[in-house]
């Protein structure tokens, strides 16, 4: 009887936050894709419970069905983060700092909290209601993995396969070393398989990858309870440090609080305390005495665990860029920050439009930016981890740092806003690139000092070959190239309806040009923007020769206007069709046009750095991230930029 | 072989709007329930399309699994409405009106406009989804109803008998005469019957009750459909007056646009017009006549139908108050102004949790509430109406009215937030009654003069046999007694979360009583409402001895305080119980104190008229609409009035 063999545009293991979101990314991208784990279900308790804007940000992209209304029905959200600690043997709250919106413009998500079983859910949710997602196939491992390196390069094999094993009720995948004594299931022949699955990673010791790093010698519990208490924070987040020790807290769906305790600092590196002796009631117990005077009582524990600070980090997140990694695969720290699964699902994001876009150009070298892209997060990822360690392991002293400082160090990081990719094809550089690659400044006002103020250094990636494109930061200079675009309020143009730009830029594959024309009331700019639409539209357009001949004109490349005037002022409709594609099903599309918003108290183009009478253009790639900023007069260099990364090789 | 019989506290005939909302309301209410359609599926194209802010509320104040998710997330937003009239020849804007919060203080919802399949749709996920509710059962009918009067008043009765009969497909219920020529399916006994049938109501017809009113000479078309026009307010609401005619417009989901298109105004009343010819062809030839000198074709025709203006109204709308009708079964008129779904599903939402209590507390008196309550709705809703078919038919004379000024006068009656019942045993006095049953102030400043400014007059049941309690309504000037409850922002106190204080008044049947206690961190101001709160959960307060012994205490009443303090000034946890009840499953009840929130923008204590010094509070009942307003001191009254109705009779 000969195995059963398929074939598939994209192989995902594992069905954790990191795969799911692989997962539903697909669907939205068209993939063919099959999803497998080695468990019976979803997790149940415990585990992570932090997600963060840039999070939310993206679950929601994904539009309907709505994982980000699924999460935000049951979640947790965070709207304040207190600082208590110890004063003559009781604690005191010392501040308290809002989140969200307040305390991070340009993002329209505060903090929330939900175990990472309903987060896992809420994409199941997601799975099981669109109609081109694939489910989770459970009970399944892959006992084999073989790349074919003779065919890497060829934009039409499958040069991966893996051999998949089904396993019996609570066997786990367990070794490398399997031979078969049950026949094997099936055999999968992918053009790419993304690892995600978790830190014992098989995908990842299948391709001889180790992880990087070590454990501390700082140990803590970690519980999920109902607290019977008077302390007055109990439900917003709180770090509390008294001379007993320090507690983070964070409040939770269903009347439920997490606290991180600290229970032990060993002399030596390692693992030398005993972890499997720690009880719910010691965990509750150090808590009590930290957070004298208060009263500190529990009615059920619905999990806990004891851990080790440590960091680790594999040597790459690729191989062959046909077999990928993602998630807790490549890097673990500790959970204080709340950051592992935002990261997690944030590295598959990265990564899914990518495998698009080289299935359909042929185009395969910007799969490479995955590596570089994900890897340097890693690294900063756990340097804040090492950071936070410290902080919440730091005593009561008079000079102790205050949260609020602390915070400011990493608050932008992790809630994901300030992720920011270095200069490689995907991502146009800001200026000349110095031997170390470094970026400087080339032209403009200020002479060609190198970038200031708090844009992040960004490091051009050593494998580009083309030369570089260079765009003009200085026309909209509060965005970032590299960085997500900020988000924030504008007027549908027809609609008269207020919402954050992002809500325009869904998760869909599309790249988007969004267009600051200034105000189109006055007749010359409507002209221009009139003979703009005009060029963009003509059959020898960059956008017509991306955009394959049967599909409609957005279907690659989505132009987004969002002007200055009064929107009585001038008629929008007789702009050229770009600016409002016609189709008979759905008539015009009358989502691509805006006002900017000066009632809801933001300024778009106050917000965004760009002036008025100049305008601008600004180019974002699928995720969201920045890839060009030029001028209006300029369509050849985004032409340029653009056709590299899209027009098909063949 | 005999007949299959069931006993249910309430069955339902038809699953229109009106029906379903009953259906979700009974889950709620924790109600035995059946409900019939004689359709096999939802209605899938045109009618109803307009949602009105009460009724976004209502879904809203359901929860997960959430009914308003699941509309806005389709819906279309109205923002904005326009006026345009002709002026030489061809049309032009005369004004723009914003609609939401800017124009209706109080609510926090626009208008939404969705076709009524997918309200209907809406719905049916929540009964799909919802654990405690009953599907809608298909193709059946009533085939005989029968109530046995010798039991109308007997607590423990299913008096009321419904025979079902299975339809074939295609098959309607038809007539009254139904001679079983099948087996009859099913006996149904049930204790209370609702009637959603529609506009030809057979349970009504069992009934022997006819409607009452007249059609006019007004004839107009109504289509949905996908339009290519250059008319620049196409996705906004519109009022158009030209020589050649009027247009009311409402964008819709889908790119769907619907036009109210006036066609002919026939010299005899009645219906000497044939609607039967028309054709979209000439309601579009017709609207583009109109809308000169803007292009107008379509695409595609979702739905269109022809109707002449009519107003009816049953002289009941309920029987022995054992049968009830709501809906289109009682009331029909023109469909301009977008009321019909909206009142229709109002009505069920004013009698299910009415049932849910007599059949508890065996105190069947409250059902008389829901005919007077609702038959006045009624005859206010078709009065408006004749008002609006006045306006929509009305030439683009220089002394035309403009629409802004004609929309206030029913704006507030079609959102549905100023829909007030007069005094009953549900509803408190505000003053002494007259002897033609209006009533006066009786105390305060002003003297004894007739209730003044915008409120309502009320006019008590006549059928109301106990004494009248009375309220102090200038306690609380911003609230209307009868009225529902005004909307504004406030903060948990606990989790600083910002909301719209209905969010914590879900419809689940409880009764609440709004504490506005002022400055909590004034420790005398503190110490009383602690003795509040341990009088309320002393065993022989009105709120135990309403609320079943082996229920927790705040399953009947349930306690919410909104104070003014700042947060952080006094520990809240150190008030009773009764403000944060304990639960072993899920902790302290952190959703019942709330702190007056500045931030947002608006005051909830100055927006209900309410003196920070003095306080108040406020009884809401089920449906959010206010009962009573006293003062803190006064416990009694409120006592007397909550125990008059939820205290079980034996
Ligand atoms: C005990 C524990 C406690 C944690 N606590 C916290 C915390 O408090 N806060 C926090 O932020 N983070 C915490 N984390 C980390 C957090 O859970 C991860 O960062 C996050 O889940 C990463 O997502 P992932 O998808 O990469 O991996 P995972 O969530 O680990 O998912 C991996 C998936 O792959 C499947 N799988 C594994 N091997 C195979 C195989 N061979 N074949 C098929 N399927 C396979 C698994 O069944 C699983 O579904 C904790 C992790 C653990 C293990
Ligand atoms: C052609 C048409 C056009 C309309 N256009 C508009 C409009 O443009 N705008 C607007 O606001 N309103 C419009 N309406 C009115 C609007 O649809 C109603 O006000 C609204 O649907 C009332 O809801 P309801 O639940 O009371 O009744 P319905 O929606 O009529 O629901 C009645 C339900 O009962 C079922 N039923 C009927 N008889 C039986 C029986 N014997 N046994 C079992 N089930 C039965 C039906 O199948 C149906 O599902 C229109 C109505 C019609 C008929």
């Amino acid at each position: 009887m000969s195995t059963k063999t398929s074939e598939v545009d994209l192989l995902i293991i594992g069905a954790g936050p990191a795969g799911l979101m692989a997962a539903a990314w697909a669907s939205r991208c068209g993939l063919n894709t099959r999803i497998i784990d080695e468990k019976d279900s979803r997790i149940r308790t415990g585990q992570a419970d932090g997600l963060h804007c840039r999070t939310l940000e993206i679950m929601d992209s994904f539009g309907t069905p709505s994982i980000a209304a699924d999460i935000l029905g049951e979640a947790c959200v965070i709207k304040e983060i207190a600082s208590w600690a110890s004063c003559e043997e009781h604690i005191e709250r010392s501040e308290t700092i809002r989140s969200g919106e307040e305390d991070l413009p340009g993002s329209r998500y505060p903090q929330v909290s939900l175990s990472q079983g309903s987060v896992e859910q809420a994409f199941l949710n997601f799975l099981e209601r669109d109609d081109n997602s694939s489910r989770v196939e459970r009970n399944l491992s892959p006992a084999k993995l073989h790349v074919d390196e003779a065919s890497v390069e060829d934009n039409d094999a499958y040069p991966v396969e893996v051999h998949l094993r089904e396993l019996g009720k609570d066997e786990t995948a367990g070794s490398l070393e399997y031979t078969a004594q049950e026949p094997i299931k099936e055999i999968i022949r992918a053009k790419f398989v993304l690892g995600t699955d978790g830190a014992h990673s098989w995908t990842r010791k299948a391709l001889g990858l180790e992880m990087e790093g070590d454990r501390t010698n700082k140990h803590f519990g970690v519980m999920d309870f109902i607290p019977r208490s008077n302390f007055p924070d109990i439900r917003i987040s709180c770090a509390i440090h008294s001379s007993a020790g320090s507690i983070m807290t964070l409040p939770r769906e269903k009347g439920l609080v997490r606290f991180y305790v600290q229970l032990a600092e060993t002399s030596d590196l390692g693992d030398n305390f005993d972890r499997s002796k720690i009880t719910p009631d010691d965990i509750i117990n150090t808590s009590r005495k930290i957070m004298q005077p208060y009263t500190l009582d529990y009615s059920h524990c619905d999990w806990f665990s004891v851990y080790t600070v440590g960091q680790r980090l594999a040597k790459t997140f690729s191989h062959h860029n046909r077999v990928f990694l993602a998630g807790d695969a490549v890097h673990t720290h500790s959970p204080t920050m709340g950051a592992g699964m935002n990261v997690s699902m944030q590295d598959s994001y990265n990564l899914v439009w990518k495998i698009a876009t080289a299935i359909r150009t042929g185009n395969r070298e910007i799969l490479q930016t995955y590596n570089t892209e994900r890897m340097a997060t890693a690294k900063e990822l756990i340097e804040k981890d090492r950071a936070m360690s410290e902080f919440s392991c730091q005593g009561p002293s008079a000079d102790s740092k205050k949260y609020k400082d602390f915070r400011e160090g990493f608050r932008d990081f992790v809630s994901g806003v300030s992720v920011t990719y270095g200069p490689n094809m995907l991502v146009s550089s800001a200026g000349k690139i110095d031997e170390d690659g470094n970026e400087k400044m080339t032209n403009g006002d200020t002479g060609s000092g190198e970038i200031k103020h708090d844009k992040p250094t960004r490091r051009k990636d050593s494998q580009q070959s083309l030369p570089q494109i260079y765009s003009d930061p200085k026309l909209a200079t509060g965005t970032t190239l590299g960085q997500r675009l900020p988000s924030y309020h504008v007027t549908n143009h027809f609609t008269a309806e207020d919402d954050h730009i992002h809500r325009a830029m869904k998760s869909d594959g599309r790249w988007r040009i969004l267009l600051f024309p200034g105000d189109l009331a006055n007749p010359p700019r409507f002209r221009s923007i009139r003979d703009l639409g005009a060029k963009l539209e003509a059959t020898s357009s960059f956008i017509n020769r991306c955009t394959p001949s049967d599909q409609s004109i957005d279907s690659v490349i989505e132009i987004l206007t969002i002007h200055t005037s009064n929107r009585n002022s001038f008629n929008a409709l007789d702009l050229p069709d770009i600016f409002h594609p016609w189709n008979d099903k759905l008539g015009h599309d009358y989502w691509k046009i805006f006002a900017k918003n000066n009632e809801v108290g933001d300024d778009i183009y106050k917000s965004f750095g760009i002036d008025e009478e100049k305008g601008c253009l600004v180019v974002c790639r699928p995720d969201q991230h920045v890839g060009y900023i030029g001028s209006l007069e300029d369509l050849e260099t985004v032409g340029q930029y653009l056709e590299r990364i899209l027009l098909p090789k063949r």
